[in-house]
């Protein structure tokens, strides 16, 4: 069912301190900062050849990263993305499953325009899992 | 400098349990465990199209996992690496830039029988981060 890594995320304390650690001692190439100001993150897209690292940063109140900081005030792998052809199918074999799907179980339109959903951390090792619509 | 996302790399409490929810939740395709007694991990790789998660469980005493699983109990995102042309070449430019790179410096033969190195975590937003050299 999963496709692709989209991508990982990291949330950081300091996006430009950050983005400039991933840019000139990792030597890898590092987007403009994007607000997204709907998901209250502004985000630097660091692009591998395979993949990307996402580097996420609060934005406004309410920002969905903001208790991570707070609980991890250095930063951290926040989530990892993985992409699937049909959300609402995945979602149901997921639910059918077990494994519960965050928030009333319907997709959201994510941060890159696209369906998203996210799966519970307790029902998956500690880790977040967002799920994302991509079609072939 | 970096090349492609290698892996994440996940630690799991129970890995038979995470296994299953990789393969049968998510429908992904998953190998058979593999013990590593001289890295103290067994492991189970999950297969996606363009990289790979590795499930961690320790094996044996002093498993490079173990600290990790007694703070998480319920295992989380451990660490994510990047492939490298010239692992030493890498590490040069690194210290010369000011990161940290853990233990004695020099590359050590990794999970997949490839040098690699750690870079100390507090340099990179609380994550750790690993390097494989992989010639292409």
């Amino acid at each position: 069912m999963i496709g692709n890594l989209n991508h990982i995320a990291i949330a950081v304390p300091d996006l430009a301190a950050a983005t400039a650690k991933y840019r000139d001692q990792l030597g890898a190439a590092v987007s403009e900062p994007q607000e997204l100001p709907e998901h209250g993150v502004t985000v630097v897209f660091v692009k591998l050849p395979n993949t990307k690292v996402e580097l996420l940063h609060p934005l406004g109140e309410n920002s969905p990263i903001a208790a991570f900081l707070k609980k991890n005030p250095s930063g951290g792998m926040h989530h990892m993305c993985f992409e699937v052809e049909d959300i609402r199918a995945a979602a149901q074999k997921l639910s059918d499953e077990g494994a519960r799907v965050l928030g009333d179980g319907e997709p959201k339109i994510g941060a890159h325009g696209l369906p998203v959903l996210f799966l519970h951390p307790k029902d998956f090792d500690g880790t977040l899992i967002e799920l994302e619509e991509v079609k072939k």
